[in-house]
């Protein structure tokens, strides 16, 4: 088998699991009571919190855990529910997360604008400046894209923002311990990570929240996390994720490096077989993701006979996968419409070889040339 | 150690952990995708929401995978925001997920009644009844209080809703794998669980959701749960619940057995002590549970003496610990003022033995005696 897909989800770090393995068997006390019991829960989290905080320069204070980046994502979005300015921008490449809780904001009367992106799936600060008027409280664009791998301009779109005194929120789900996050010097106000893109259990994520700025949960109960998220902390999860985060960030050069060459090989495979294809996406995008278009492919159909040669890859996000039209991402960057069927990704992880991707092009190559 | 604190949470059961252990170390598959590495995960969940159904009398589908009751309960109390009519009805002695939400509720202008509770911690269907008007959108009474472990009669105020065409929703995370529950015997629409609280994962739960009933979901995003609760599913977490509920579920009558003999030891021991004490809550009450005022006593004090002795009880609920007013609830069943600051709850469980009963009992008659 070759995995090939981490942008739908990664392995469980094999530290992660031993780490986690005490507060599931045996350190099980509930980290709000105050008994002696509950201490090494209450100092897992402690420490996990300044780990996370540590890989993203972030403060301790400012990592809310949450159950994933989809309620992270949730959680800034439905928060303008409180605002007196409510109007939301984001852009038309999101993650569903981020759009769906955007079409919920618009049920309830809210308006929200989706903002387009160039064929290379960038949003234009200059597109962000020209839609921010006096009703916006919130703009919401994403670090990284889950399908072409674009990384955004954030500190200029948070600066156009911020610029209009208007909360700047990003989703870094795909993002995060994969290139480096700096919160300060992005200048954001909210970050949303997901633990099971990072190599961490899926069900564990964190919001970041800077320091001053005040939100209304969405998620409502007991004094956890602030009072901000309640409910009784994922201490095995959220161990997990702090030590696989920690780890993808100490390796991300290493990991930069290997990936962006498991690229190079792939593609010159591709070329060598004579593939007719587009790759998706700019330059400047996340290490290991390969969106391509293959002139007369049908992304589906090739996912499914890689599958049976024992090959994960995606034709696009995986949260979105029962729906085989074609993606709201492929028709925002206006792929030509004789190559935009033949879309598939493809996103090498930390484990895979030179050999699997040269394997992964031969196959693609076997099934289009034949 | 001795850990009289099971309402807090549980430990995770030794088989549940055995389950899900392949879903963190192996089969880490994104269920969302199509391909064959991803079906055992995709078939876990299948498997894990059958069996939850026939622990509940539910119907497979029915049943909503969440990071927990908390979130669960948020889920049905702030589904109204998408409702005409919108007004919530609930009790005084809910746990804190349910009143701060009805809280965030409140704040967007939708009205909210709190019905008092007797003295035993009963809401009376007549009292809901006589509450009832047009406007009433749902009605959210506990199946089971945390603090003092009264049942309440679901059935008899689930029907005072239905006959005014207003829905139900009941929280029952402290009684699910506790006593026995069958919706549809019970004829509610909505139930709340929490796997940590029966012998699962902390950071899983599910709701269930009554074929028909129409909700909007809480977090928005890929089409996971048939497009209601979006986000990469917990399947190791889920796994876990499903594993520990069924077990819980098959010796729940020999545990509520054993689990009322310790009740009786405990408090027999503490009458031989002449510890001056009321007994909280109904007689109709959780398996384990015993909530108790002792005279002119303080429950802060003695929670931190019995730690010293290294025993884990709780004055109240766990998630409401940083705070050391009097809690609701107490003050709900107005407990006579000499007696209300000396509440403890101790809260068996399957584990604890006899011994464990009388040494706990002892303890407290150390402190109080001298």
């Amino acid at each position: 088998m070759i995995y090939a897909d981490n942008a739908a989800t990664t392995k469980l770090d094999a530290d992660a699991f031993e780490a986690m393995k005490p507060y599931l068997v045996s350190a099980f006390g509930n980290p709000s009571q105050p008994y002696f019991f509950a201490k090494p829960a209450k100092k897992a989290l402690k420490r996990a919190r300044v780990t996370i905080a540590e890989c993203i320069d972030a403060e301790p204070e400012e990592i809310y855990f949450t159950s994933g980046g989809t309620e992270s994502d949730n959680t800034a979005i439905k928060s303008v529910l409180y605002r007196e300015k409510n109007k939301v921008i984001t852009s038309q490449i999101e993650h569903h997360a981020i759009l769906n809780a955007c079409r919920s904001l618009e049920t309830l009367h809210i308006p929200v604008e989706y903002l387009s992106v160039t064929n290379k799936g960038i949003v234009d600060p200059k597109t962000l400046e020209a839609h921010l008027d006096d009703q916006i409280g919130l703009v919401s664009i994403m670090t990284a894209n889950n399908e072409i791998g674009t990384i955004e301009p954030i500190n200029a779109l948070c600066q156009k923002a911020h610029a209009k005194g208007v909360l700047f929120h990003t989703d870094a789900v795909q993002a995060v311990g994969h290139i480096p996050i700096d919160v300060k010097a992005l200048g954001i106000d909210m970050l949303s990570a997901s633990a099971h893109k990072f190599n961490g259990m899926k069900g564990t994520g964190f919001l970041y929240i800077k320091n001053g700025v005040q939100l209304h949960p969405l998620i409502d109960g007991g004094a956890q996390e602030k009072h901000f998220r309640a409910g009784t902390e994922n201490i095995a999860g959220i161990v997990a994720m702090a030590t696989a985060l920690k780890k993808n960030c100490d390796r991300m050069e290493e990991a930069e490096q290997k990936l962006k060459t498991l690229e190079t090989i792939f593609c010159q495979r591709l070329n060598v077989l004579g593939i007719d294809y587009i790759r998706n996406g700019s330059d400047n995008h996340l290490p290991g993701n390969i969106n391509i278009s293959i002139k007369n492919a049908e992304g589906e159909m090739l996912l499914h006979r890689l599958d049976l040669k024992g090959i994960c890859i995606s034709t696009g996000s995986a949260c979105d996968s029962v729906n085989t039209q074609l993606s709201h991402v492929i028709r925002a960057i206006n792929v030509p419409k004789e190559y935009a069927e033949g879309t598939i990704r493809i996103t090498f992880g930390w484990e895979n070889t030179e050999e699997e991707a040269i394997a992964i092009a031969d196959a693609i190559g076997n099934v289009i040339n034949h």
